[in-house]
């Protein structure tokens, strides 16, 4: 089959790999039709997370059921299922209480010695477990099925920000970071009942999807500036709730600054940089929380997809670019470059 | 009036300033009864953070009022009350919230210009909003006493730090930091329910006392040696509540790693160093949650104080040593020294 491959920093190139295969007797394999790739992919593509050269890549993808385990019992070849970012057991400790991110045996699609995403097939460990089944009909729908592969982790993972942050009936929201995790943040938190949703961001193509997604405000300041913008917008206090998306020291330096006391840091921007941008006397002073990490996508789909699927959300317009497996690489260069937002790319 | 003033690191003296009097309607003056030495007043006394030469000290007191301002209308004269270790005006934002710390009137007893706790009185701004009246015959009562005083900060803020660390029934706590406030912080943890209660501690005197607070083990180690064995105690996976009493580096970086997958950690050690001692990645990928900052222990008197009274909780045994006013240096002295755990003076 054909999937594509990372063999250094901006060198991710499409080729022929070994047949995704059962391995194990609760393994499905997964027809892939629609992936795409995640601003976190970039930070490989950069060279900024270390990859192993010949290393799979991609870890969002949804497709059809192509074979199943002897021991697979709830899914059957012909289903239509989506793939949380990292596959889980379901049956640990942790994934009974609903954190599926510390599977003690769960792993991420492309690591080492695993089938990634932007491929044409994945083999998928713990299928009952890991695999949410769709409606068959959504094959046939293309925005339906792009919001549905929002659920494997974009959605989830603004979702999970939204929560850590503290989001409810009423609160303000600020949103650091423009990219498809900031959006469906934004997106999350109007689903959570947000009065007031501030985006921060300068890109005017992603201001204008954030404020079809919730937002009442953009703020385009960087930096100190947009901590005092923030704080004009909100009687000087800051916002209830911020859901941090990037990852830098800088914008945790801003969320910071724009939370008002008493309320909440919801991250999951893949921490980056040596150091945290945290001032933790700040912090202590004003009593800011932080919450959030690694978003348990898995637990979150029951929850979300009937919103998908009903159309209360539509996380599918964070999609501004489609390619096929071949474009790809070409796919990573206009995000890198952010011509564009993020990429999805069809079977 | 007499009260104890610091000058510069390691000089603390008692001497003669001008009597407490009210300023504004609002005040009340306060005949202290009881006060105590903080274990965050050792860091003005060791220079590590900075006072100027002749400014009060001292945050904790209960005492007898002596005067109102024309505006209080739920004290007077001869009762018998308890402040937090900040005023409050009651009616601010955040006060009505709850978070009494971040009241835009506010302030901490031995700031420039105010009293100190640790005198002979005080002037208390927004009198009615900052003391809590007592019963009348506790005064008679020494044992009560002390554990009325421990309400104006560290047995609140060991609360605080416990509802930040999310302890309820059935979690397994642990307790880094075996000061009064860790050692309140085991108190009000088994008050919350813990099912097991993990004191990191290796003087003895202060984990036998953790554990008639309600610590079910005893950890003696420190660093890594500490994180293993909590894991050990844990099957693995450590506490999903733990309470950060210390405030420096190295207490942090415990703290993260004895923290069970998607636990919190409620911090309520006055942050010093340069870092934070966090490490940002392993709380992201283990979802661990940091909550917590400056008590508003004022907020939490009322729910605290029937359980001091009925003595359902007694945080008395913290004072290890008592002093006259006069014998507050030798307090600062014998607690920096670590041969007193917490140093109350009786007037």
């Amino acid at each position: 089959m054909r999937a594509t491959v990372i063999h250094a920093p901006f060198d991710i190139r499409v080729e022929d790999v070994p047949d995704a295969a059962l391995r194990q007797p609760g393994d499905a394999v997964v027809r892939v039709v629609r992936a795409c790739v995640c601003g976190s992919d970039l930070w490989a593509y950069r060279g900024e997370a270390a990859r192993e050269p010949g290393q799979r890549i991609g870890h969002e993808f949804l497709g059809v059921v192509e074979e199943t385990g002897s021991e697979v019992s709830g899914l059957r070849a012909g289903d239509l299922v989506v793939a949380p970012f990292m596959w889980s057991d379901g049956v640990c400790e942790y994934c009974v209480e609903g954190l599926t991110t510390s599977c003690v045996h769960g792993g991420f699609w492309g690591s080492v010695g695993s089938d990634g995403g932007q491929g044409e097939a994945v083999r998928v460990p713990f299928a009952d477990a890991t695999l949410v089944k769709l409606p068959a009909d959504a094959l046939s729908d293309d925005r339906l099925l792009s919001g549905l592969l929002a659920l494997s982790d974009v959605m989830g993972t603004g979702h999970h920000a939204a929560v850590g942050a503290g989001v409810g009936p009423g609160t303000t929201v600020a949103v650091v970071g423009d990219g498809a995790v900031g959006l469906c943040g934004v997106l999350a938190a109007k689903r959570l009942g947000a009065e007031r949703i501030i985006a921060l961001g300068r890109h005017e193509a992603r201001t204008d999807l954030a404020r079809t997604f919730g937002a009442t405000d953009v703020v385009a300041e960087r930096g100190e500036a947009a901590v005092a913008a923030v704080r004009e917008l909100t009687r000087g206090q800051g916002a209830h709730a911020v859901i941090e998306a990037v990852g830098t020291e800088q914008s945790m330096r801003t969320a910071v600054g724009i939370t008002r006391d008493g309320g909440a840091i919801g991250y999951v921007g893949v921490p980056h940089g040596s150091g945290t941008g945290l001032d933790l006397g700040e912090m202590f002073n004003r009593n800011i929380a932080l919450r959030g990490g690694v978003a348990p996508v898995r637990s979150y789909i029951g929850e979300l997809l009937p919103d998908v699927l009903s159309g209360a959300i539509d996380p599918s317009p964070v999609f501004d670019l489609a390619v096929d497996l071949d474009g790809v690489p070409g796919g990573y260069k206009a995000m890198d470059q952010r011509t564009a937002l993020k990429a999805i790319v069809r079977f």
